[in-house]
């Protein structure tokens, strides 16, 4: 059974997925090249992932068959377990809970060697539809308390399998990070009686220096205090708290401006390899009036700071307005 | 002029160095192995480091020759400036800062080829005095209010040179972690009126599931909610927030704990890519009643969960009970 363990000083939660012990010798083989040529998120592998829970599919198709063009399915290895129930207790002085929570994958095409930044633009659309039906199905849930979509792209970046997917991992607390971020906004809030996230819309677009590309319903920028090179945030300039809000036509316009920028990084970096969070309130509606959605794309292009993953200090040797420049040359496809 | 940002939603405090700025061709070139022969730590190649701080060094050598056992540089690509003064201003609504402070590399060893885990117990020694050393003169230039001594081993790691270093990074500010680790610590002393550290090295003791080593003076053991597969944390038995204030015979303890641990990494897992940060309290007096001092060390195993570095949120795959096991069998030399 998985565990959640929280670090008494500064009150981390961690999952020890003890489903998936690691043996010191495992560690050599993860860090190799898998070049089988088979993947089990191709057309005809269905049946070798764990039966679908969702897919957008020809009517006339059965489940766990070819035809489908975006496919959800539980994680074969997953960090959390849905068949247990969120159980608290203590261990001596530290604090733990049963490992409960939901890990699925969202395969983003049937097409192995496709890639977001090259997609096209319907496709796009189709995975942010994707997002939503399982953030909406899930955040009825009451026992999940936090929904995490992200993405990683390229080996560098995380992905242990090369076909495009992302992932959705629901879970009972509400990570450090989001924490940290909601009350950041509630304090700006309480002083300011605005958005934080808001008035960084309005002084981007101002200033104009990192704004990289906005559309009628969204805005692309680096941030001001970048932690990495290339790094770029993407917010709805409607002030809303939680990507489940999410409208039909705001689906249609962050696709195309997700695409867009991952299409300039693709160009500009020549696909380099990132991480993307989907960063929203919690379900449980905290954060209503003062936090607003993003998503934050990392590209990983240096290790030269390692120190960083234990001090929570970041050196970025690309300035935001530089990178921005790289990125606006871009030119793009229709 | 590099300049410190500061995030407005989380007050985490970003250096961009300016004085480095990468361009998008420069990224490929770091990821490159440099296999050149070449070292400007080893003997002989004194002068094309910039000048030495400080050496260990027969009396009858010169600064910047050879003869030296250790010797301290400042790092010749500095993220921060000790020419400039730590002036605060706004950029609308951001908050930045000029990139003032100091930025040194410590070379542990003529010894191109050696490394901690194996080195002479001595030697060890010599580099934790290095530490204390340049910790203790720093310390007292009021404008420096965080000294954060740290080790990238292997490229992996991002280490950039492959001769043993460790680098010191002082600064204007305390950063967002050690920030979080006072408050976390503060509010355990204000509930309990005990230090948490020192709870932890108790229940470590009395569980004895995750210790893996202990001498006179220091314990080392897996964390309860280790991020990392065989992260380890050694800690001084001694109540004491400020790593500046290490005794004598403390210096030789810590010394071999710590080349004990690392030398069981080196036979469990192969010689893995680590970072070790030395977790101290702030210059300015901020914790001494409820801080204490120690260090982590987390080796560089897996990249499967890439999204932690933005949710702060870990999966670890080996529990630290299990982590502890494998680092306990090793044989240690004389």
């Amino acid at each position: 059974m998985p565990e959640l363990r929280k670090d008494p000083v500064t009150k981390r939660w961690v999952i020890i997925a003890t489903e998936r012990a690691k043996r010191p010798k495992d560690f050599a083989l993860v860090q190799e090249e898998k070049k089988t040529g088979f993947c089990p998120f191709d057309y005809g592998n269905e049946h070798l992932t764990p039966p679908e829970i969702f897919a957008f599919r020809p009517a006339d198709t059965e489940p766990n068959t070819p035809g489908w063009w975006i496919r959800v399915v539980p994680n074969k290895f997953p960090a959390l377990d849905p068949n247990i129930e969120p159980e608290r207790y203590g261990h001596g002085m530290y604090d733990a809970m049963k490992g409960f929570g939901r890990h699925e994958v969202i395969i983003e095409t049937p097409d192995h060697n496709a890639t977001i930044a090259t997609m096209d633009l319907k496709q796009v659309e189709e995975i942010v539809w994707a997002y939503k039906e399982r953030y909406t199905q899930l955040a009825k849930d009451k026992r999940l308390k936090y929904i995490l979509i992200f993405k990683n792209h390229r080996r560098d970046a995380g992905a242990s399998l090369a076909h495009p997917h992302s992932q959705l991992i629901a879970m009972p607390i509400t990570p450090k990070r989001v924490m940290e971020e909601l009350e950041g906004a509630r304090e700006y809030y309480n002083y300011k009686e605005r958005c934080v996230f808001c008035d960084m819309i309005n002084q981007e677009r101002l200033e104009n220096t990192r704004l990289v590309e906005e559309n009628e319903e969204f805005i692309a920028f680096e941030p001001f205090a970048a932690r990495f090179p290339f790094e770029t945030w993407i917010l709805p300039k409607r002030h809303e708290a939680n990507f489940g809000n999410i409208t039909e036509s705001e689906v249609r316009n962050f696709a195309r401006i997700l695409r867009d920028i991952l299409h300039r990084m693709y160009k500009t970096l020549d696909d380099p390899p990132y991480n993307f969070m989907l960063h929203t309130a919690p379900t449980y509606g905290e954060g209503e009036i003062y936090y607003h959605w993003h998503l934050e794309i990392v590209p990983r292009l240096t290790k030269v700071a390692g120190f960083e993953w234990g001090s929570g200090f970041y050196i970025n040797p690309t300035p935001p307005e530089e990178a921005a420049k790289f990125l606006k040359q871009v030119e793009l496809q229709g």
